[in-house]
């Protein structure tokens, strides 16, 4: 899908150019680095998505939603050559709701992708809008977990503005999808669709540790919003959490402490970090037997149906 | 101080009524009840300082002034009824960085204050700015370490501004106050003025958590900046959390885990949090000895010098 690599430009143009041409190689292959470094680190199976960007910054609607077709029709062909080490999360374009939904549906249905990833916003418009309810209604019907991915913001704050280094990923990154993530649980989506499963990438974008704070300031401030469960609850009921891009075993214990050894689940946030240094991270990790398993597979199998 | 009530209304406007008297009777009080409440959760000491925003929102930079010198010359009064039981932080107006470095040196020449807090930017304006390298150089000096409480927004972002439930304390706070430490550390501040301390609330305000990646995202892009160590290594160099308006033992124990049982203190919220919770939940915080006596005492009286 060369016409993404457009899309990427903005996540690779600040690497070194050695950097870059490595990782749109890796981006692009899906037969031989890549599942040598799986063997190599004992990673039996993962689930491919397109990167960041991807749709979610297209503003003409019509190119997106053929483009995003076309992104999942490639990807089911390429993991139909090694459907052992390969699942899918269907690419979507958000600018119509009613459209992913039915995207979604296809792509689980006709080629049993395990959920979808989304980018973030799709042009400054956030999920928490009730023009989505359609589309969530469809994952939770579906029983497909939605992974949302960083996005570069819609608007970089004025706290960011004069500092490129914290706007991207250092942490910028964080801030727009926990935000984004907090509008959906504070708008209410999950009391809405309570069997719909959101799963965040880099360790939760650190929500996790948050829990306790936003049980206690959202009890003395509610500004109006009511819902079904104290906040911190949604972490354990609706949202799930990856170690991609965050290998830290001080921070991962935690978040296990936190939302319980159910809700998180090991991943390489490839190749972006290498296989090798994710996964001596987390065979170093204190982790006992009973957690090790459910981290890195047992969660990974039930919440995706493998 | 009753003319910092007014200050204060911006944090108290969104509570019940009764909630928010208890609230500001609680703020006035410096001898009965914070005292009793000290007592029963067998805390001896604390250090105290003006509630936020103070003169962080005041646009007036002569008022400004004068007000943090009266309220700093009242609180050195109340503090000195109960020498053995209270310390005191400056309040600075941060308008003018020669005359905030120099009401901290009065300060704790005068007052024996122990450093200064600050509620967060003045008017929009945040201390990465060069020309608070004067504040910072005397802070160093003087070894007193600068405590950097959270502030509203100067300008609130996009991604919150269509839901007020996020913008304070539950949540915009720590991407206020956590984005401006970090464009001190970005900026800078701490290759400068290598024997700066900046203490940090609510456990950091989160960021202990993102140190792994911090290095890992900074050293992809950094986008021009260089610091003389890793951006994580600042979290023990120069960086202190307390676990104020954080009750969580996983979070406490990632915490330490990130930063050492060096750079970790308890501390209250009061009255924004309830003396006993907070003790209740240090005392059942899985510590061992060593730990517990550095978080609860040993790690103030070497920082503050008690």
């Amino acid at each position: 899908m060369p016409v993404f690599s457009e899309y990427a430009k903005a996540f690779t143009q600040h690497l070194p150019p050695d950097d870059r041409r490595e990782l749109l190689a890796r981006l692009d292959d899906f037969d031989e680095q890549r599942i040598a470094d799986m063997d190599a680190g004992h990673v039996d199976y993962v689930i491919l998505s397109q990167s960041a960007p991807g749709m979610q910054a297209e503003p003409d609607a019509r190119l997106a939603q053929r483009l995003a077709t076309e992104n999942n029709d490639f990807l089911a062909e390429r993991i139909a050559q090694h459907p052992r080490r390969f699942g899918g999360f269907a690419h979507l374009a958000m600018h119509d709701p009613a459209q992913a939904a039915r995207e979604l549906e296809r792509t689980v249905r006709d080629y049993g992708f395990k959920g979808a990833l989304i980018n973030g916003h799709t042009c400054g418009r956030y999920y928490d809008d009730r023009a989505y309810d359609e589309f969530w209604a469809r994952a939770e019907a579906l029983d497909a977990p939605i992974y949302l991915h960083p996005a570069n913001f819609a608007e970089v704050p004025a706290l960011l503005q004069p500092v490129p280094v914290l706007q991207g990923a250092t942490f910028g990154w964080s801030v727009e999808t926990g935000g984004h993530a907090l509008r959906l649980l504070f708008g209410g989506v999950f009391d809405r669709f309570p069997g719909l499963k959101l799963v965040l990438g880099h360790m939760g974008e650190f929500l996790p540790f948050m829990r306790w704070r936003f049980d206690s300031r959202f009890a003395a401030y509610p500004h109006g919003v009511t819902l079904r469960q104290p906040p911190s609850a949604y972490f354990r009921s609706n949202i799930y959490i990856t170690t991609a891009g965050v290998c830290s075993a001080p921070t991962l214990l935690g978040a296990i402490g936190e939302m319980g050894a159910d809700n998180v689940l090991f991943s390489v946030d490839y190749p972006y970090e290498s296989t090798a240094d994710a996964c001596a991270f987390i065979d170093a990790a204190p982790l006992d037997a009973a957690t090790r398993a459910q981290v890195c597979h047992g969660n990974a199998r039930r919440l995706f149906k493998l």
